[in-house]
């Protein structure tokens, strides 16, 4: 069963009105070329076309659009070094209220100028959970802000979960859904709108070796928590959520695994082959097809190409 | 006037249809950081996300298909080491008719791997464009083949302007169509979709400071042709053809040129902020736009990112 505070259809669906005068409905392409390849034939929607270049845009506008004018005044706050902060930013700016971010002191520079650049305040902590929480909480404290963490909220999952549905009213009419997994935001949020929407299409989600806590937790059903993540894609380093991991035993049908090989080897066909700048994260599900996983040979698979963001002067091929 | 061998607009609607089952209706992609960063309404025709990787694909295949059965079945030929000769080997290879490519013997070794990758059959020259001629026409005499040259054909001029009919019909009103400039096959072809169709668009060509022979033809009214071209933007360095200089002459409304800087930092632009993979010659547009030229200010202007055939071992950026 599902979780109380599971988002319901209508949730999802008034997330899509709510953030549709902001979020791109973001194009679902197709290549002939990894067609070929994979032996499947493959939707790619394109989240790194979202605004600040991933799908957290989505998540991140709906919780904002979801306070109330009173909850509004008071701004929002979050701990995040990575797309969930610009997104939050941005989400904040165009409601025109304060975004205080949480990040550690060791977040790269073009990281906490993207996140300036969206005019939010930002507070630098030593680079420890416990630190970036306390950090988070004495602000709150403070100014009453409302928290929006980056996946573990409802609102936010309502948010991203708007991704998978323009996928399935797109008239495509894919066998499976295939996301990388992190938090379990974008995970749940794309179940969900399977179940609700999708009459029958399987989800999947795939993940680095490297930082495999939803795999383990998803095959022994019990909670793992991510320990010493080591993987290139840097948008899935995180545990699952109190929230997101139940709603993913309940509804996602698989989680697979990818090397880090084949992480790189993905990113790099999407960017040469399909002219998408895409971030490592967001290769993670192609990954998994070049490994012949995530979706039966024959069948037709969507991609959530999550994100964009990377940094030009340090492409991964560019080291060898 | 234009030349008798202009397309018509109605030689544009059947090339439209004629390449319907096999080329990508590209999409037109928003920017508000380039709205911001340039003081126009921009849109992004997204040739880079066409079939080869660029909008050659249209005419060379527009040109294949508008071949009797006779003519056919002995093929045809080029002399190209660019886009063009990668489009016109898909294109035949669609058909299911011999492809033959005349390239110079100092091609890359990529480019030359995926003209072989299309099926086509390559015969090497010395890079001069005398012995390109010479060993198409001995390829002629010999098989009979077609010459689908890369851009002095009206079948291939009103393949590529079904790409501006594209974005003329797509719902959105641009005051200007912006397209970088090198043989002028998609200038031309912009420009009569443009007359034909458009109400009243401006058509503007950009080219690099660096060949502006077309710059140079279009301000003095008489033919200048190319000679050293020193560009980063390896499509634009053709001269003007015969048939699309009169063309250009009588429906473009002016010609800019850029800087390599400026064509430099468009590109990266578009990579970092855009997502999209543009290669130099696709990135002149947004140059002319840096540089405060092209559309005027508060404008809607449609710029044609014409192709992301890109090496990616070697960047512009990663040089420095």
């Amino acid at each position: 069963m599902l979780p109380d505070r599971a988002p319901t259809a209508e949730d999802i669906r008034a997330a899509r009105e709510r953030i549709a005068p902001y979020a791109h409905v973001t194009p679902i392409l197709s290549s002939r070329t990894l067609d070929e390849r994979t032996g499947r034939r493959v939707l790619l929607k394109c989240e790194n076309l979202q605004r600040v270049g991933a799908f957290k845009f989505r998540g991140a506008c709906n919780a904002v659009l979801s306070l109330s004018e009173e909850e509004a005044r008071r701004g929002v706050v979050t701990h995040s070094s990575g797309n969930h902060a610009q997104a939050l930013a941005l989400a904040a700016r165009l409601r025109g209220i304060p975004a205080r971010i949480v990040m550690p002191r060791t977040a790269p520079a073009v990281k906490v100028a993207a996140v300036k650049g969206y005019g939010a305040e930002i507070t630098f902590c030593e680079p420890t959970l416990e630190a970036r929480t306390a950090a988070a909480d004495a602000i709150i404290a403070a100014t009453g802000a409302a928290l929006v963490h980056p996946y573990d909220d409802p609102r936010v999952i309502a948010g991203q979960a708007t991704c998978a549905l323009e996928i399935l009213e797109s008239g495509e009419k894919p066998d499976v859904l295939l996301c990388p997994v992190g938090g379990g935001g974008l995970t749940s949020g794309t179940a969900l709108s399977a179940r609700y929407f999708g009459g029958g299409v399987r989800v999947v989600a795939a993940e680095p070796a490297g930082a495999d806590d939803a795999f383990r937790s998803f095959t022994i059903r019990s909670y793992v928590p991510q320990t010493g993540p080591k993987t290139i894609a840097d948008g899935l380093l995180t545990s699952l959520g109190k929230l997101t991991f139940p709603i993913i035993l309940e509804t996602v049908s698989e989680i697979v695994t990818v090397s880090e090989q084949s992480i790189v080897e993905a990113m790099r066909l999407l960017w040469e082959r399909c002219k998408l700048v895409v971030e490592p994260s967001g290769a993670v599900p192609l990954a998994a097809l070049l490994e012949g996983k995530g979706a039966p040979e024959g069948s037709t698979v969507a991609l959530i190409l999550s994100g964009g963001n990377v940094d030009l002067d340090r492409l991964p091929w560019s080291a060898a």
